[in-house]
């Protein structure tokens, strides 16, 4: 084949591909300004690292720097950032009729049963600017619940040297935080962003935590690679869990058409004080896991624990064989 | 110790350092131009997925472009692009002794019997173009597979609002797309670059599919860390995974030597509408999990399955003890 | 809200956020110059990297290159780099009163029982331009160890085409390559650092060891995604691990006072040519998995097992039932 055949083959092929842009809406978002940038997500993220935990993240501190202008000067730069953010995906969100709360829990404007969708675009604007204000609003209770967990991490673990050592080198701590931040996001009713945010976070330390699933006070995961907690999850106080841990769903309801039910509890509830060990699943949105239960490693949970109660891991190092165990 | 005694201890130390340079040839490439550069993989992985989903990778697409024309601006440049970097494996591995079957498909140069080196050196150039080329058709078919992906994610998990953000957020679906990419570039017979590709959304999802796996349509693995998928996994249509399912190989086989058999059927074979939960493991090339069956949570699966069938997983949460659990 | 509504929320937020800064000492560190930095480790860990891999890791290395000046161009940028970053951890560690033996381990000043505050902080720079000249001579023998780890992949692996694909690839091999830099620098008593390179590792590959591990020759870990061993884990030669395998504690011992006792042995002991299939966890210091052993994947094991012995995985694809498994 010559260059010219080359060439050729290319304009076909452009013509072939761009037969499938004009026919398939799916995978596409041509002609569509309002994506949310996942790029202005991350840098927001970054800024508000450095504000929960300073000096950790972002640049040193000085000593004698005036403390409010540094969170002044960092939360002006955030509420420009975040009610930018916020418009495109509210503007976003409307056209493509994601049926979204924070369109309507303003009360005023907007109206639940069309998704939002009669609030006059004019309004968003404003609306992105005050959800803005009042997510930061969070932070400064954001921070004691950090301080909290930082130091549940350094406790829990006989490893940790300093509690330096969990805020800069733990991964659990690190989506732990990313949680605390994506979470009120999610209350306030904000599609995508959260999940842009807390897929981040999995990306970063393996831990994919859904922002919507709610955790109490004095949380840590150790290590953490593979640690799934579902978005209806509740979880209680000073809960500690190891890697490869699943707090899943157990069955999912469908419509009468055969979709799946959207909403509605599905993950399970684990109480204060309980210990899950590495690769226990459990599953399930009537599983409750009582106060101060402990499960081990591999376990395989589809019903209810009692308090205080301990469920024994996978297979029990008793079990023995002569057989093939996956190798030759 | 001064400053005098260190400047002479790491000349000392570079020459036991260049010793072991000199002595050993497996973990060094010195004067090696075609070791495939990464940095150019990633910026065609990059690239090829702005053209299977435009508008969500890549720059903002404009409403009034003339798509052809777009297709075509990417197409050229990863023409190139591929071309270049096909140069630097071919050369690389065909001065290696690497067999590569790319060196010898063509079937009017290259000799499968001696892995391709019987191929002149100055026809390199013009085979990668046309592998490149070749590559290139795929794209549109891949399109559509893609779609079909997008289209399970969201049917397939309740906690998924919109199809955006399955192909915004879901690492799984990252994972498969870029499956669906390197896919074709190891049946052509390429080395290492398909690899490269699989390892870096493997690093990006914690998802790590062999570029050599054989997977139908609509699949969908949620969350995904931690789950593999074999070289020679056979997986049909609309198969659901989840985190930690291992896809992998019972037993080894050895030649007379002693060394690995490389080839063969190892992975097992996953028929149509299979469902596979959290960390279950499924070993062997003869194990086949039959059409509709169901894989609970840490099940442990090394013979074969029947179609239909539910298979419990790890332990099922009626086994308790009062004895330590993985604590004190 | 208006505009000037907005902005007297901003400064009144500011000063709930500077309040606690105010009054939280554990998540912040103002005025603090020498937290380590990351940005200098991980240039510091690819440096060493292209070190031990010359040509695979950083840039090209020419054919007619005095391989001697080679290594020693990069020795004298690591011994600065080394030096400086070593001088930071230890003004931080001194401050913040963190037990850290390279601070008295000279035996000449410095005291261990006051954790090597006794040491006058004038003598850091010397020590740390010390350390920095004692952790490099590891490098020769590094290397040699990093050779038969590639080989051990290569030959553990019937999908590995090439040593070139498991260092370029294989994020098992990444990790153990981090290990092998990290080990040393834990071994000299230095504080964080070594864990930031290890956190650096499971990050990139999901690989999580502790740079405490004591770890033998011709080590192999395969997909890797998940797995974690602990700090006082000792493994021995030719071992060869999977994804997700734990090598963990069982029990956490405690002080008078209720804390946990930091230090004392709580990983177990993995002898010569053991295999440990996916998702195993194994627990306890006292735990020792004897000689050419091999534990199947899903195992879960809190006592020994004899040499030779094979331990079957999790359940073993005989169980099955016909009610819910994690799925409606």
């Amino acid at each position: 084949m010559n260059e010219h055949d080359a060439a050729d083959s290319l304009w076909d092929l452009a013509e072939r591909v761009a037969a499938t842009y004009r026919r398939d809406g799916v995978i596409n978002r041509i002609g569509e300004k309002d994506l949310p940038s996942q790029q202005m997500v991350v840098r927001i993220l970054e800024r508000l690292l450095a504000v929960v935990f300073p000096g950790y993240h972002g640049e040193p501190v000085a000593r004698d720097i005036d403390l409010r202008r540094f969170a002044h000067d960092h939360l002006v730069l955030l509420h420009a950032d975040l009610a930018s953010v916020l418009e495109q995906t509210l503007r976003f969100s409307r056209r493509h009729g994601c049926s979204c709360a924070a369109l309507w829990a303003d009360g005023t404007v907007g109206d639940e049963g069309d998704g939002g969708r009669s609030l006059p675009e004019t309004e968003i604007p404003r609306l992105s600017r005050r959800l803005a204000l009042e997510y930061l609003e969070h932070l400064p209770a954001i921070r004691a619940r950090l301080r909290a967990d930082v130091q549940a991490g350094y406790e829990g673990d006989p490893a940790a040297a300093s509690t330096d050592e969990v805020i800069i080198c733990y991964p659990g701590l690190f989506a732990i935080a990313v949680h605390r931040l994506a979470h009120p996001l999610h209350g306030l009713g904000v599609p995508l962003l959260p999940r842009i945010m807390s897929e981040w976070a999995h990306h970063r330390s393996g831990v994919d935590i859904h922002p919507g699933a709610t955790i109490g006070e004095s949380f840590f995961i150790d290590h953490g690679t593979g640690t799934v907690i579902g978005e209806t999850a509740v979880i209680g106080d000073r809960v500690k869990l190891y890697q490869g841990v699943t707090l899943g769903a157990l069955s999912f309801p469908r419509n009468p058409d055969g979709s799946l039910v959207k909403g509605g509890r599905r993950h399970p509830t684990v109480e204060d004080e309980v210990t899950i060990y590495a690769g226990a699943t459990i599953l399930g949105g009537r599983t409750v896991i009582g106060r101060g239960a402990v499960i081990g490693g591999g376990a395989w949970i589809t019903s209810s624990v009692a308090a205080g109660e301990r469920v024994l891991g996978g297979s029990r190092g008793a079990v023995r064989a002569g057989r093939a165990l996956g190798s030759e």
